[in-house]
């Protein structure tokens, strides 16, 4: 299994994986303008300076300020600035006005991140105290989620733009006409397992204490839905078939007029839609992205399944192994997935569960501002489990509880179908 | 007297259970006026004659018109008027604006209302369908739903009109000024625990299926929190305290500007609020109500304790009978509870909980449009239990689920404190 | 020539037009039942109840409450929610809200009007002060001005209701199906012209200073323009024809989904609209009425001619007697207008001219409370003259400015075309 | 230098007059990095690259596209991205977010311009048709107008940057504290006046035709009210006053927190402001800059005086040199004005009239697309007179009219008293 030696391996140097993560971090925005790294496309995104600015923010002020003596803050300002919504640290610039600091430049905040580095690594020379440690890691590990969100954020903003830039080269793909077979399925028996992060290796606040819960027989699609099934969804009527939908899904889908998933396109009859790697023809046998959890349900419902809960995802996932195509393979887009043995947990979309984003039992926060973490966000959100092919490496594990509001589309968010197990015990292919 | 009990009288003479319900009904209403009956407050209230209205139309098209042979409709134009959200009923008149509809009078709908009784006591003598009968069973449950919110409503009527009108007489209540003592604790083992509904009489289809859930032990207040503790936590700067609220909530909060519960105002430093008995002193020694679940998790977490899941509170009830304060009492407020064993689980106010209102195991909704009536809303609400002082008798059972959004304070909500057990295993009072 | 007759007798016997025109408000309302007079259907409207209630308040905190010694008020809490819009008066309620206020009902506002009418004649009798007498008929003809609201409001509101209910009993009207004939036009040679209210009985603060206005010459269409017009206006792409329009108008008629006057509606290819007379076809003889200013001046465009400034306006009306479709015919439509000679200045519908609404020159508002009169609104709004089939009689004049927003629709409004005149110098008919 | 000498030196060299205008754009952004030059603060406000591109996309399409046999266009895409509001020229890229094209680079924009500046001259060397040379004109004083958009919305931009960055190095002012004299004034007896342009070089559509007006006799004060005055105006509660203000405008102020100038904050009890050339202490002494219309009308109103109209503006201009403080004396900043003899006219800040911007009389916009360009803006602005501190040099005159909706603070617009003249018939100083 990768995801523990990955672990293994970053707990041996610490320096290296803060360093390697630091540095892939401004690799993603090697190819930015400083315009293109200033601008907001929504309140929902950020500017993808601001994220690199913010991740150093992050280990300046709960690592530098309060254990480097004799830090020098790289810039007084920056603490209003780039703090995202920590209460405790005290005011912060709006949210959706990130998009509005045209200064500091691109170049600025670089030197930012270079100034913060060095007092990374004086820090870690000097310091041995396991919680200075685990805040490093934390520190890591939140550098990787907004390396996603660099990407997912990008994206976003090209697709608002005519000129339909790319973020790395245009690549168009061979585009597969035929129908493909259904999924398979895979059966689990369920009972009383274990779920949550084990204690082994970093997880995020959210994912602990571990704990039991109760898990009736189900089976699992050995693939996530494709775009030639979505495409099915759109020719029989499902977007504007009310009663496949939830009362707030119908809702969303009328005020914001969705008709297909996010960045698609008609052209000339063809579906195309916009990606990091331009604007492109929608590939059928590649899993649908860009969907809403409102249409993943009504999806569902069209197929007379229904989503997984979180804890039958992670049920199913325990014993996969890590591996899928993120966002270090460079493709940066889904890619078809097999289907005959359950696969693609890892990797290529976010997989929509029907489990609300909630407090495991026992949850507290952490003390302090860190403790702002993830629990106060445990309302109106719903999990998804696995990452997609914009997560960077050795960032997953199965009880990983990825959250969004139901009506987000602009991460790379898919399905798959569950469905109730009634007679069958055996775990396995069917 | 047991919840199961009253089942069982209902269930021996639906016609009169029926003619009751509706009886009760145009009670409510009997001291508005035709405008009182016709306004809407706000888009989540309707006005009480869109209620009565409703209720009917509702028996008119589910009963009379597919099952009746010969129905006259009272007027065709109702069907559209008065639809709620049935999206396979056709079009309907938009939610927001039903406060515009000055005609049909109040006298007219409580024709339509006579119309309908006389053909569902045609129906009943004639029709031996038992579906037919679960049909009229439910739209009594219906209908018994909507004359809660007849309260609600209209009290959130009177709360805007400066004259502050009462809706039964004003009734003054002597407010206790001394310190009472803490609540007491009831513990619950846990384990394996069958919730849901169990088959026995009638329930809403968000009860089932009946299914086990694994429940950890846990206490239990004995009571729920007073607006004597609410009131501490004013004054101890809860609702600025942006640590103890979920993101969402404190959010909320200050668009909103809560700084008290709903209704709630301070005339020369006491605390006052509107009620259904008119302008009254806050009771400090009654249940808190008029909370949003924002409220009542940033209340828990600044107790340092939580609020309980929809089964942890569903299993405390189940072994107590299905009484307290509820509507037919006259009283309409909540009003003092002990606090020496657990008690005012039905009843005073509604309790929220820490689930999100989500589908059962294996739930599916029914089929045609009646399946709209409650899996469509199975996203961003929360679960409530117990009932209220606006609670019809016979309505309720340790199964029921209601649900609002997190934000929703207008109806009686109030909360109940729940903590997990780490070492006791005894169920019983501590 | 009328106008002026009826100001004598009028100031004959002020209290036979006091009562005569609180009568006349009452009558207004009494087929109105206590909803239909309490709902507010948008906030540019008001409650019939709410308008019955202002004018008393009116004659109470200007009249009563300052000059009558002894004088109790009906209710102190009215003064709050019945003060319009006079800053100096104190606090108010919320316009937005003033549906809300079920109570007090309309039998209470009918007391609250006598006990005001009771005060009014006391202080009549014994009050000898110019300027009270002064307040008295400014209290008169505000409360004619809330007349034809009333009229213009409940139809609103009942535009809104599918039970499309009639304030008077519904009356068809023969419709013409043929064209007719081109209206004829009256030219006027212009030069220094005395504009403004002349000082001889009574005018609102806006009307004066009479001043000198160069106007060049012009021609004036003998009537207004008519629905037949208007519908080839429609058929022609008037409404999608962004060339004609102006740029706020165009993003109003978009955004509000402009496609033919408010209140019009095709049924079978046939034009209904909803009038005081209930749900009849469009007359196409008839002005059009219901229109904005922008769709006026997007109108005169199309005709290649433009809208006539007030003054032009007051100039061709100087010499007409004050005469026409008024309230008092109980028509409450407008009625098609002969084309031979000018007509219809007066009635049948409010006019759009092409100015705004600003101060005259040397313009100063009245001290006090009452100098909010006008003068408040001199902003962001357009000049109408000439009155409508809503208007009370004995209440227009020449000098006579309405007012409204650009994009308002509710009330009775057209438009009479008008058109530089290059050569001709001579007055009368062409 | 008289306005009319300009015009006569710019006519014998177009060529000339075409590329310094066009260089001088250029010029403006050249301390700009490429995110300055992308970001929109907000929808009123556009990108630095926007006003580059437009201007360009003006010349290539009126000009360069129908003219210049051959013209390749530099990128097809750019009609739509860079059309501004033309309805005839088709689609566009909406308005609001502009800022969202970080593609074409600030780099491309440039090398765009260079194309079209190419195309240009090519069609000056071989047009001689005078329509095409009238359209240059435009285009050139349209660039103009862009030339003072780019500092005004850049300050705007710059203005939400806690950065506080400035657009050309900060420059510290002395300032005075001691209190200066009040403003003199100058008399004019008015009679029928001629206004609008008298046909001598160029003049947009909206300043004609020229025509003739009855004027009173007024005088006006000598200098525009200064931040001294303003101050006075704060501390006497002006903001607060409902009495003094236009209804409008005391709800805009409400809405939108207004309780100084745009970009005033208070600094340890000093007035601080931000300017193009930093945040800076407000000189008392000089104009007041960065109002409303409303805040202009109720400062009037509080002393007692009132605005000019455009005429009474262009009346007393008419025989002033245009002269004064514009942007090409890098000052970027309005300067204490004389208030000995009438001063400061032009430059400095635009002055709030009392006159809405309507269409003279005879006013027919031009054919085709140019035609939309001022004519359909005339309903909801307000005029304004003689330009700013920001304002290219060579581009006023007397008959100018700048115009903006009343609640617009961003351009550099303050305010000049008038007063009506009752017994006074010398032109002249009192």
């Amino acid at each position: 299994m990768r995801s523990s030696e990955n672990k293994h391996r970053v707990s041996d140097a610490p320096e290296t994986m803060y360093q390697d993560t630091r540095d892939a971090t401004v690799a993603l925005a090697k190819d930015l303008t400083d315009a293109d790294a200033t601008v907001q496309s929504m309140p929902d995104a950020s500017p993808a300076k601001w994220h690199l600015a913010h991740t150093s923010w992050f280990f300046e002020t709960f690592l530098l300020a309060p254990n480097l003596s004799g830090y020098q803050a790289f810039d007084d300002r920056y603490v209003f600035l780039f703090n995202s919504y920590y209460e405790q640290v005290g005011d912060r610039f709006e949210r959706p006005n990130r998009g509005l600091l045209t200064r500091p430049s691109l170049a600025d905040v670089l030197e930012y991140r270079a100034h913060v580095d060095a007092g990374i690594r004086d820090l870690m020379r000097s310091e041995t105290d396991p919680e200075v440690s685990a805040l490093i890691e934390l520190g890591i590990q939140h550098e990787k989620q907004h390396q996603e969100l660099i990407l997912t954020d990008i994206l976003h903003l090209f697709a608002q733009n005519p000129m339909r830039p790319a973020c790395k080269e245009s690549e168009p793909l061979a585009v597969n006409k035929t129908e493909t077979a259904p999924t398979g399925w895979t059966e689990f028996s369920g009972g009383i397992i274990g779920v949550g992060h084990s204690g082994d290796g970093f997880a995020f606040d959210c994912e602990t204490p571990r704990h039991e819960v109760l898990i009736k027989p189900f089976r699992l699609a050995n693939r996530t839905v494709t775009n030639r099934e979505w495409m099915q969804f759109i020719e029989d009527g499902g977007y504007q078939n009310a009663g496949l939908w939830l009362s707030d899904g119908i809702a969303a889908a009328r005020d914001q007029g969705w008709f297909a998933p996010l960045y698609w396109e008609k052209c000339d009859d063809i579906w195309w839609s916009m990606t990091l790697r331009g604007f492109q023809p929608v590939d059928p046998d590649a899993p649908v992205t860009h969907i809403s959890f409102y249409e993943a349900d009504a999806f569902a419902s069209w197929t007379d399944k229904r989503l997984p809960t979180e804890f039958e995802w992670e049920h199913a996932a325990t014993n996969q192994p890590v591996e899928g195509n993120f966002a270090s393979s460079g493709r940066l887009r889904p890619k078809p997935q097999e289907g005959a043995h359950i696969s693609g947990l890892y990797g290529d979309v976010w997989e929509w569960t029907g489990s609300a984003f909630l407090p495991y039992p026992g949850f507290k926060p952490a003390n302090g501002a860190v403790g702002e973490y993830n629990g106060k966000f445990m309302s109106g959100q719903m999990v998804l489990k696995g990452g997609s092919c914009a997560s960077p490496d050795s960032h997953l594990r199965a009880s990983y509880r990825n959250f969004f509001q139901p009506d987000k589309r602009w991460q790379f968010s898919g399905l798959r179908l569950a469905e109730d197990l009634v007679t069958s015990n055996v775990e396995g292919n069917t």
